[in-house]
């Protein structure tokens, strides 16, 4: 069975506005080359693929298909669904929000067989780890580090120079138009986190939790950011946004309002039950546009809190928990740059999914 | 009018059992002694003083006493109050957790009366500061080294080494009986923070909140103790007991069950909007049995959450809001360290309040 599932996009849309650029100035920065950039046509497009629960490949069984989809249904349906996505979309990066593989059943082969669409599509892609890619027969670190060699990766293990929870704590920067006067500055600010598995506090039951030492990475490399994107040449007036790709979702997620939420809520949010406080982190910084997280498959919704879009992918492997009769999902975000009317890319004016 | 008001105590106990340690072991070790210390009868007393508001001594009016009491009350009953707990109580520690004066009369001179007993009683003191020290006619630097400077004071500025939020981070350690095995460690360990104002996050209403700076403070030096406890001689299994001491309650306050609340809540709890996480980083580290702190001054309850009991002082001052026929009130916990059969001293077996 190829998959049946028409591509479902969740219609939430956001838009952030910045400050008109200066344009047409020649920059001249020593700073190596981003490797992802927007554009010609001003846009950037990431796809963000959540809970792909990839295990035996044709011998793993689907969960919660319709009944005539059971029979033939396997691991081959997530990877063809992914394959079609890719083709259909083009995004410019793919972005695994953990969950990637089953634990169980979760090996390096696992993971070179979920993750083969996006290294035979050449996209650049990024992957985190989720709950169920731990504990398998690789560690945590040895997961990431498989990843971090694979073909088109762009993730990393961890920043150098911070003793830092987890592994797959980085950021991308996506620079601005070639040619363009934004061309050697980071427009668009990706940061990356391992939300853990599940708590080794004894005390402290349930999901895992962002930690004090990634938080503290954060801050200061949103802060970094920051201050190069303000500086000479082409100084601009406040932060590049950035969207933040996670597997846990926050304990904020439930404190959305429903009037506040686009696309559908249908299970309650299983975050960690304890809030270490990264929703304040990230406040207090105030470049962050947008949270994306997997973990509940059947949640798919974006909610606005506060200014920060808290966003779900939707579960999209067919190895994972689902909901009969409701399609297999993933989340496209494209963000678009101001253009000024002489025709010069600037910065990011906005961002929809 | 001298304070009418007998001293209340909230009535809430809770016990911490620790192992049974090794006895009659000389120690000899470098560290500094510390300049607090359980008694010989093992026992360590602290009393928490929240909110005294204090402002313009007899010429500052009272709020929410009774009818008949409003025309002579000033706040030269709160001095009155203060002196005659002291007297009663006889603490080995007096803790002033913020609002120590009222802000717009607030100055150097309003600080040297509301902390004039604490002075006169050559009792060591340490105080935070509360949302009301700031801002006056000092800025909460300036305040807070006043403070540091004042006799009797073991109040600190911040912590040598760290770029920190706020003013008046610190730690106090209380050492293991004159003689004992533990003489030379701190078996009882004090954190106090400033817990800020009100928020400087344009996007973010309200109180302010514990920031990440304060709690890598908070979790190094947690650290830094336990490994000190634990190591020769006299190596203990655990960390010591830690209490904390900040003026704003944490988000946490509100989310006790009524079932494990001790004393009373008679209004809500006024906590940032916001968690930093501050209680899952106390959590995280294990050390600490109990939290302390004013701001909401007629609530005065202790509630256990996961283990940590978080109380509240009660409002102390004539002239901060109260609640008529409702006395003003204090707090006092008293460690108690554990007794061998031999009758030797060792570690704290019990805290209650």
């Amino acid at each position: 069975m190829e998959s049946r599932d028409s591509p479902s996009y969740s219609s939430c849309i956001f838009f952030i506005c910045l400050s008109t650029l200066p344009i047409f100035v020649s920059a001249i920065d020593p700073r190596p080359q981003a490797q992802l950039r927007f554009h010609r046509n001003g846009e950037f497009k990431i796809l963000q693929v959540a809970d792909m629960h990839y295990a035996n490949g044709n011998k793993t069984r689907c969960q919660d298909v319709l009944p005539e989809q059971m029979a033939s249904c396997s691991d081959l349906n997530t990877t063809a669904f992914l394959e079609r996505l890719i083709r259909l979309e083009s995004p410019d990066l793919i972005v695994f929000t953990g969950d990637n593989i089953f634990y169980y059943a979760g090996n390096a082969t696992s993971m070179d067989a979920a993750f083969s669409p996006a290294v035979s599509s050449r996209i650049p892609w990024a992957a985190v780890l989720g709950t169920h890619d731990r504990p398998s027969t690789l560690s945590s670190e040895e997961m990431m580090k498989h990843i971090v060699t694979m073909n088109g990766s762009l993730s990393q293990l961890n920043p150098p120079g911070y003793t830092i929870d987890g592994f797959g704590n980085y950021n991308l920067e996506v620079g601005g138009v070639e040619g363009s006067s934004l061309h050697n500055k980071s427009v668009l600010n990706l940061y990356f986190l391992d939300s853990g598995g599940t708590s080794d506090v004894p005390s402290i039951p349930g999901y895992d939790w962002i930690k004090l030492s990634q938080q503290l990475w954060f801050k200061r490399t949103s802060d970094e950011l920051e201050k190069a994107f303000r500086k000479e040449p082409e100084p601009q007036k406040e932060s590049a946004p950035g969207l933040v790709y996670f597997h846990i979702p926050l304990p904020e997620y439930a404190t959305v309002k429903s009037s506040n939420i686009v696309s559908v809520k249908q299970e309650n949010v299983k975050s960690a039950s304890m809030n270490s406080g990264f929703f304040t982190t990230m406040k207090e910084r105030g470049d962050v546009k947008a949270v994306f997280t997997g973990h509940d498959h059947i949640n798919d919704f974006c909610g606005n809190l506060m200014g920060i879009h808290l966003c779900y992918g939707g579960g999209f492997g067919y190895n994972g928990y689902g909901k009969e009769g409701w399609a297999r999902r993933a989340r496209v975000v494209l963000a678009a740059l101001e253009q000024t009317d002489e025709g010069a890319w600037g910065a990011v004016s906005s961002i929809k999914t």
